[in-house]
């Protein structure tokens, strides 16, 4: 029998606190439906465009939650993260609105976009070799020297709890519909956001089904649900879900997401591309490939949908303008 | 002094019946903020996102609710409309809900997508020479010879209830946030979208100031809007604006628009290209050339926006892919 969220990690009044902090902040995005998306795929399609947020992915709420959290004492430090790119725009963002200063530790082949959009936010940038360096070590060095407070994307019970805020919208406005949903899709990386969504989502509708989406082959939480722990994906390619390439679940999130979730989906990088096609032409949102893997996988007939209330979370926007002209071409 | 609205030949009653007919099949698009865009502009924006509407731009509207009111008995001939894309697929796509036989009249160099989804909503689509040939010629005798009903794409006042529920829904909004907006703007053709705005949102804001967005060259209502009557605009090239062509207000349109509009505005071909480049890359918004004439004269600064609260209507999403993708890089 599943114990009361009160046991786990971070607890739907966390994030109604972290609701608290950012409503001043962060944009409230809404739920959008498009019934050529409904038609496509014969269910009632729930679309939470994160894309709206501000620096372009969900990133910024638990940034924002974490940054807040930090004691006026210590800000002076200023902060420092390591992100392949939407974590560090969203630290970087939310530090520029709390006057902190912020280093970014980001791997070396970050899409263009995302390097230069978190330098405007203000930060100071640090490349690092996906392949050879180890970005934690970098950024708890810089943490060191620096007196500065590290920001983990997802292992952090306030960055999840802000990342729940998309969640407790998702409820509220559901709920506003007098409709309940079936079925609630998030990706995942290391697994932040749909842990966050789980529980806000959980809370209000006990019954409805959580599912993780991953890109094919970067499957860890999948794999971790099934085996019941922890385990790391075996991908030794690249993927287009740049986003998403955490190599296994985090301790904090899978504590909640072995819980919480019912199973995990994957789409293929060609499926994906398919979707951020669909979504250029029909749905007329910029989504980014990691952003688009619950998407595709419903598309792709992934997601036993048929005849339900379906909620996609698209996670994010940032996707390079070369990019994206090959994707929907 | 301004006569009432209930003068004119469009009332907020009229809108408030299309509201009613419209409200079981429409997207009730929100309105969305962006941090991005008013800290860029000095201003606090309102967007409305139109090509979030069925068929991807607000011509849906207006057609489903000029069909809706075609009595039964006269539904069997069908409909016929001409139009260079946006109005085609609201005609075809009302048609295909209210399973009625639709024939489209296009110029042969409307861009492929908006032909290809004319189609698609099950449309029997004939092109025509732009330059060479007479597209009210060509529809009227095409519904002469079926019995179908002409569905104007703007000078009539059903065509211009529908459009202004868009402005219903700015004002609800507006009201629900307690915020009067000081600027609304809006793109024009001929002009039916912008009359249909300002009837509703006058009659909820009487203060609000409307402003009609027109590509540089093609202004036609700007130039109206100064001589007090309905003059053509001068434009021999083509623009980027393909939805922004006509050549001269509609009567009924201007009859509203003399009366309620305060300024017309033009933006550049560049100016536009930029706007579609801003809202990729910071909106996440897929909005077509002409769809962002007002927002790109709002970014190049034509409008004196600063510390006020505008609206902006993005009116479509309908670009082909290989034109949006040189515009964004």
């Amino acid at each position: 029998m599943m114990q009361p969220s009160s046991a786990l990690p971070v607890s739907s009044a966390d994030i109604d606190a972290a609701a608290r902090v950012l409503a001043p902040f962060a944009v409230r995005t809404p739920l959008l439906s498009s019934p050529a998306l409904d038609e496509r795929v014969g269910a009632k399609v729930f679309i939470k465009p994160e894309m709206l947020q501000r620096t372009g992915s969900f990133k910024f709420r638990g940034a924002f939650n974490k940054l807040s959290s930090i004691p006026h004492a210590a800000r002076g430090g200023g902060v420092v993260a390591f992100s392949s790119g939407n974590h560090a725009q969203g630290v970087a963002h939310a530090a520029q609105i709390l006057n902190m200063r912020a280093t970014i530790v980001m791997p070396s082949d970050a899409p263009r976009s995302k390097r230069e959009r978190t330098k405007a936010f203000g930060a100071e940038v640090v490349l690092y070799d996906r392949d050879r360096e180890d970005r934690e070590a970098i950024a708890r060095d810089i943490a060191d020297k620096r007196g500065a407070t590290l920001v983990r994307p997802y292992d952090d019970p306030l960055v999840i709890a802000g990342q729940g805020t998309v969640g407790r919208e998702i409820a509220e406005d559901m709920a506003a519909l007098g409709i309940a949903p079936d079925i609630v899709v998030a990706p995942a990386s290391g697994g932040g956001l749909i842990a966050g969504v789980a529980t806000a989502v959980k809370a209000r509708f006990p019954l409805a089904t959580l599912i993780v989406a991953e890109p094919e082959g970067y499957d860890d939480h999948a794999l971790s649900l099934r085996a019941g722990k922890r385990e790391a994906h075996r991908a030794a390619d690249r993927t287009i879900c740049d986003a998403l390439m955490a190599a296994i679940p985090g301790e904090i999130t899978f504590a909640i997401n072995s819980r919480l979730l019912t199973q995990g989906v994957t789409a293929s990088d060609t499926e994906v591309g398919t979707a951020v096609g669909f979504a250029f032409r029909e749905l007329k949102l910029v989504v980014e490939p990691g952003g688009a893997v619950g998407l595709a996988a419903l598309l792709a007939g992934h997601i036993d949908a048929r005849g339900k209330n379906i909620v996609i979370v698209l996670s994010g926007g940032n996707v390079d303008a070369d990019l994206y002209a090959r994707l929907i071409n």
